[in-house]
């Protein structure tokens, strides 16, 4: 989000070196409108603004910067102020923008850091991407299960302002096992009798992150449960982050975004459209839509083996795309509910009975219906078509009026003749059913691999909306073509 | 979701009648566990899990039920049982589940509520479904600027249980306006100076919702401003509601698979899939199957119009399904990647001159690639294709081997003649070009629909991920095959 609407007063007062206006624009608003009115600025004018306020503001507006924006004042300013403000940014954050920084520029900053910051860097690097463990923060704040309401209550009065989230309280045991947690509201009615301990106050019942654990999954636990956080332990249980509400809406949106890129066939962007390069988003779609050409390609393989038929019977070819999108289109839509439906946990892969027999019912009605409208289409273009006339006594005529040119084709062989003659009658009767009923097939053999599909990638462990796709649409492209050419000999036997 | 594990373990309670341990189950686990254990039982059984705990408690375990167990156990149980426990929902918890219930039974819970709650139900009713005010809970508390911070805090410790949310304390004027806001973090470290007012410490600066708001652009505004919860007031700035980090996760993930459904091609749904019948969903689907199979047929009526040269060069009709889901593919690409990047913020429709000339040089790369994949394609396939051989002083024939028959067809006609034999000629040059060029041509299409269609709609205030996508494959196809035909002309000059 950039808002130029102040981006002028901004400059004149950079150009004045207004310290007083300077000072309290930094502060006046919310830390996030306040960068959102800076977005416009240059990475240079950004860090001019930043000396008339203190670096904790610094590091709250910086923390609403994007990614790239953050690189680039951080890149701008002075190693030391830059080692400060990346310092004092969130333990998550400070990893993910560290990692795109330049490795010499992270060298030095890291370097200029307190041992302790540095350590935790080094530590929440380690874990892989897309796990609990990456998204987490390691600020987290640890009670001791005798210390009293009143206690805590007044650490919270000091220290209100470091914390990363005041609503729950973690209690961990001497070696940092999470023995429970006190929530802030509890805390709060538990002031009614301050001596209390928090270990009589606790839940134990905690529910928590493995670090270990997919991001997504933490998302949908936390979303679940309607959390404002969720402590992330590792093996033995220790407390060694924590996760908030934030980070999980993040998590939610970013992963909501890559199912949708993967149900088009692109490759997750691991960053917003206008910041990945030309380059790499080809790529990204390149892979997929080769994949998708290999799959085209063995379609075009099989037309070529019906060849002769679609030669004798030319009236089929114009309604390939037709036949193919039909099923391309209702497999997609199965597959795209079915994707969606597993992915926030409505339905689970020990529903396929239910689901594949609700998609071939569906299957089923939207194949008649299309199959009626499809009726319609090849009465009137067959009807238009030019017709093969073929009296016994003389070879097969094709005689065609198409474009105002008049061309015929002479046919020889008894064989063909024969074959011809056959259409010439067939065609009035079951010709026009060809197409609906090739559509009725078509359409459920759609969404039936549309819905199996992703339950079988779902079972096998890979992920249901980056690998259904691409293959529903090849597997329905050649069955459509076989289907079609299957049909097409049954009713008008050629 | 529904866990089975305890299953067994409930009903030998509930036959045992066992007070003591059904007590215990219903409050030992946090109440979405419990509720997902109960998940399984039916609502008769529900009910008796209930009577062994107290009503709070209840309508705890059953807010964390899906829409429709909540309906069927308020259904099962007595009339003034079940108004009990829809009064102690959340307030915008209670409007939904109301909302599904049989009309009769809501009527009767209606006049079983006080007269407060009920026209607390009438007037978040009024407002239209995703807004703002539909979205919010009436159950906000509000502060005077003339408090002191000993006061409020007094006041939330006799208080917290009730409160929505204890973390932002809204401080309103004796008509309702809103004022400002103090964190409960502002609060704790405000405990430092216990006389202080209210007034005081408060910030003015409150970012809110407005009643009529499109809960998208709230759910956005909260994300990205990392919010714990955002008030709602209407067009005075009254406070009149409350919407908390929980339920904008909900609408988030909401909205993302409202745009995956209609991105490929599915009219959104109200509730999951397995609760969404067979028929509505068909319906759903069968719309937006309609529409595209009107475009699928304006592609058949083209191809129709290009009988004659496909005819003479029946090699090109393998290759159809090919050009235009190659064109389909990309152009889907590219109509998500718009979609999800508009919609998550990442481009706005002013961006359209930068989007438009990246996505025409990624359809150039790509088209590029997949060319060099086509000449090798064609160059096979029309090498291992029948030649039409048409020495002049003899009617041209065309000998085919195909499938192990052998027939031969003779045309006559000295301009079909002549045709047949430029096209022997053109055969070994400029033939293998025209599926590659097509390619390139048609994937840069496929980029441009794909990328203007969403900004056009997002333009003019349609939305683009319901409007793009089956028209950008209807207009591909049609594109896709005109393209093709028309390069086919040029190089082979049919």
């Amino acid at each position: 989000m950039i808002n130029t609407l102040f981006l002028p007063e901004l400059r004149e007062m950079l150009a004045d070196n207004n310290h007083a206006e300077l000072s309290e624009f930094c502060v006046a608003l919310h830390a996030s409108r306040t960068a959102e009115f800076m977005a416009g600025l240059t990475s240079e004018e950004i860090s001019q603004v930043f000396q008339h306020t203190d670096p904790d503001n610094r590091s709250d507006i910086l923390s609403y910067f994007d990614r790239q924006k953050q690189v680039e004042v951080v890149s701008e300013l002075d190693r030391n102020e830059a080692a400060k403000l990346v310092e004092l940014l969130q333990p998550d954050d400070r990893v993910d923008l560290l990692q795109e920084v330049e490795d010499d520029v992270r060298e030095e900053l890291i370097a200029l850091m307190p041992a302790e910051v540095r350590r935790d860097i080094l530590r929440l690097d380690q874990y892989p991407e897309d796990t609990a463990g990456a998204m987490m923060t390691t600020d987290v704040t640890k009670f001791s299960e005798t210390m009293s309401v009143r206690e805590a209550m007044d650490a919270l009065t000091v220290q209100a302002e470091d914390f990363e989230t005041i609503y729950y309280l973690y209690i961990v045991d001497d070696e940092n096992h999470l023995r429970g947690l006190v929530s802030a509201r509890q805390l709060l009615t538990g002031m009614r009798k301050p001596t209390q301990k928090l270990g009589e106050l606790m839940q134990t019942d905690v529910v928590a992150a493995h670090v270990m654990d997919d991001q997504e999954e933490v998302a949908n636990k936390v979303a679940r449960m309607d959390l404002l956080a969720i402590p992330v332990v590792d093996l033995e249980r220790r407390l060694v982050g924590l996760i908030t509400h934030d980070d999980v809406i993040d998590v939610v949106r970013e992963e909501a975004t890559e199912d949708a890129h993967r149900i088009a066939a692109v490759e997750p962007l691991d960053q917003s459209y206008l910041r990945t390069s030309v380059l790499t988003l080809s790529w990204k779609r390149g892979i997929w839509l080769t994949i998708l050409f290999v799959c085209a390609l063995l379609t075009a393989f099989a037309l070529e083996q019906y060849e002769s038929r679609l030669k004798t019977l030319y009236w089929l070819v114009p309604f390939i795309p037709l036949i193919i999108s039909s099923g391309g289109n209702s497999g997609s839509q199965s597959a795209t509910l079915i994707i969606t439906a597993l992915s926030r946990k409505h339905i689970s892969v020990s529903d396929w009975a239910k689901v594949v027999t609700r998609e071939l019912v569906m299957g089923l009605l939207l194949g008649v219906g299309l199959a009626t409208l499809g009726l319609l289409a090849s009465w009137f273009m067959i009807n238009t078509e030019p017709r093969v006339i073929a009296p016994e006594d003389q070879p097969a005529m094709e005689i065609s009026v198409d474009g105002g040119e008049t061309w015929i084709a002479n046919e020889v062989g008894g064989e063909v003749q024969s074959r011809v003659k056959q259409e010439t009658q067939s065609l009035t009767h079951l010709a026009f059913f060809v197409v609906p009923l090739t559509l009725v097939l078509v359409v459920m053999a759609g969404t039936l691999t549309g819905s199996v599909l992703p339950l079988i990638f779902e079972k096998i462990g890979l992920d249901p909306a980056m690998m259904s796709n691409p293959f529903v649409a090849g597997i329905i492209d050649i069955l459509g073509i076989v289907i079609y050419m299957t049909v097409a000999a049954w009713l008008v036997g050629v």
